[in-house]
């Protein structure tokens, strides 16, 4: 069955504000076999929505508005679909009263514009928002001689994904043809997307039936793979087979069969290896720390480090000599391996993590351009410091010097 | 004049993609004063592509068409609005001449296929693209009786932008009616969200003539300020008025009237005072350094620091004797103001920023709940510490306790 999402409201057509409630719904309906054939973004004009959802109805099966529910006067939703549907709607005497009681509790004074929350289109189920004032709403009509879904759904995320799940998905389930869906999720870091392409498109491709998206950032290579069967044996048999072939193509660039983060994998196999990492980066500027961070339980391996902005703090924190900046450069494979070397003793971590480049804009020379990046990790066996030369703006470059140095930190581990 | 954008592509209709070109548009429509009504995401059906089209042209003035531009069996915007517009397509001699030097050059055999981007829609005006293969087309056509302008632009943003600019906006400008546009971007921090509104929607209702768009994240607020008129002058005054008047009714929370962000005003002051700044990070993990260190020149005034995710490290970098952590514990204000001190006199920095919470999920108690956050600044006068409970997960946690603390360190040097 196709389907459609109309995301409402004016702020959402300003160049600030995107819609992102789609991108959950569409997850959602995907796992039962719901397509979305269509997105729309409408704003608080009454004469554009009701033009938006006469549109919609007239090309797909299952309508799903989000937003416009509100109690101010720009909240247009029901009465637009009222029109475009020729429904009246009515003030239910059960709302009003909730919607009285709720503000008793809060202890404020409802303004009588407040009560349009109460009104329900005729022939609409209600469906219960319990985290905000405006319930959904659910009609199951027909449509120039076609049966149609319509959800009305609240705007804001905290609202709109669990009154989704639990009242729209659940009454989906029972109209749509069952079907089962298996998903996977596979990552590669740091494979050039040339090379990508070329290992994975002769392989995806002869799977018709599952579908592949490939999605690249910064180092990071994303293979999602989903399969819609009539059984979940047959779906999860194509999506385990296609992704076997992806991970033995991908070597040892795959660092995850099961869609956890870098940082994740690299936190798993310092746990796995009862080992610790410190770090101490310079052009990174605390980039790789905090992405080690922001994974519940990073102190159980990660003990911190130091960011060495300053040629003084590369000395004090990370013990690297005065003269061997002097002669090398603060930018140089030299001093990566001090960092590394440094932290790791000062620490007393097991791995010590060293990174020093030209994040830009200046900086930059003809021997050490803008992108120039050294990354250095050392443990008790050995220190060894890669050269890397990145492309893009200041925030690129961070972005890939982060990515290749948790790889490399990765790849020691394995 | 009223606009559409129609995005096209299949993987903008996944939960993995979103169209993001539509806002960049936007920001230019609006300056020459052309909104926009509706924003469509379409996938590559040309039957659906053909409805998208047809609906669009029914509602607005301008259609823009992203994407779908490419050589693959799937780009089939140029035949969707052929058919939609009844238009024949004919195949561009230069064009093919062009895409075939563009193969040589790049010394690649040009499958067959590729040729389809040398069709060009009968009255077309051809939009030069000198970032890829696929020329964008101008259209400037009559449907049903009214004058519509339809602008086919190719779907990569790096191909997608320079050539909306270039051959668009240029083009438009002579057909819109003049107007100018005046712009101000107004940022506070940390104020509470109530308060806020409290505050400003007395003020900028009475601008009506001035669109204000409120943005809230983490302890940040964002006004931006748009009035479109006919003379530059009287747009600017107006602007201006409001402007000074949410300055003064936001008082000291308001850190940037220009759109700098926080970290770039921190930085900024701690140039005009020649002072320079440390920090010690505990829950924060590195990210308040990441936020610094991501403004180009940063190294000015930022020394570096140390994540002291370890007690020991924060005896070893920051001097925090270990019978104070006994005694009141990691997360407590006199550990925050012993790493604020200890990371300054390290660093020989005038200004040094400890910070140690609970950011979760797990690690809180009764009497430091998780979202419990310790900063402190410490300055050679003296060494205050602020305790806050953030609400949220790690992420927000630490969002708002890495602005917090920015903002702390900006207050201090005001």
């Amino acid at each position: 069955m196709k389907s459609e999402i109309i995301a409402v409201g004016s702020e959402l057509l300003t160049p600030y504000r995107q819609d992102t409630n789609s991108l959950y719904l569409t997850e959602k309906l995907n796992e039962i076999g719901v397509t979305v054939a269509f997105k729309t973004v409408t704003g608080d004009r009454r004469k554009d929505l009701v033009n938006a959802i006469r549109t919609a109805l007239g090309r797909v099966d299952i309508l799903i508005l989000i937003g416009g529910l509100g109690p101010t006067e720009d909240d247009l939703t029901r009465e637009a679909v009222a029109e475009a549907l020729s429904l009246t709607l009515r003030r239910d005497a059960t709302q009003v009263a909730a919607l009285h009681a709720r503000a008793a509790a809060w202890r404020i004074t409802m303004p009588p514009n407040n009560l349009k929350q109460a009104d329900v289109l005729e022939g609409a189920t209600l469906l219960p928002n319990p985290n905000g004032s405006a319930p959904g709403q659910w009609l199951d009509v027909t449509f120039a001689d076609y049966r149609k879904l319509v959800m009305l759904i609240p705007g804001p995320p905290h609202e709109c994904r669990p009154l989704f799940d639990a009242e729209c998905i659940t009454r989906l389930r029972e109209i749509v043809p069952a079907r089962v869906i298996a998903k996977r999720t596979l990552k590669a870091a740091m494979i050039p997307e040339s090379q990508a392409d070329k290992l994975l498109a002769p392989i995806h491709t002869t799977y018709p039936d599952v579908e592949t998206t490939i999605l690249a950032h910064a180092g990071d290579i994303q293979l999602n793979l989903i399969c819609v069967k009539s059984s979940q044996e047959a779906a999860e048999q194509r999506v385990d087979e296609l992704a076997s072939r992806v991970e033995e193509a991908l070597e040892d660039w795959l660092y995850s069969s099961q869609g956890e983060s870098l940082e994740q994998i690299v936190l798993y196999y310092l746990g796995l290896r009862q080992a610790t990492l410190a770090v101490a980066e310079s052009c990174t500027g605390g980039l790789i720390a905090q992405r080690i961070t922001s994974v519940p339980g990073a102190s159980r391996s990660f003990l911190g480090g130091a960011i060495v902005y300053s040629d003084a703090l590369k000395a004090a924190f990370a013990g690297v000599p005065a003269d061997l900046i002097a002669q090398h450069g603060a930018v140089s494979a030299e001093v990566a391996k001090s960092l590394a070397q440094g932290i790791r003793l000062r620490t007393g971590a097991t791995l010590g993590l060293g990174v020093t480049g030209v994040a830009g804009p200046t900086g930059g020379s003809e021997a050490k351009p803008v992108g120039r990046v050294y990354i250095a990790v050392s443990d008790a066996q050995k220190n060894e410091a890669l050269e890397r030369t990145f492309r893009g703006d200041r925030t690129r470059i961070r972005e890939w010097a982060s990515q290749q140095a948790l790889d490399l930190v990765r790849k020691r581990l394995m």
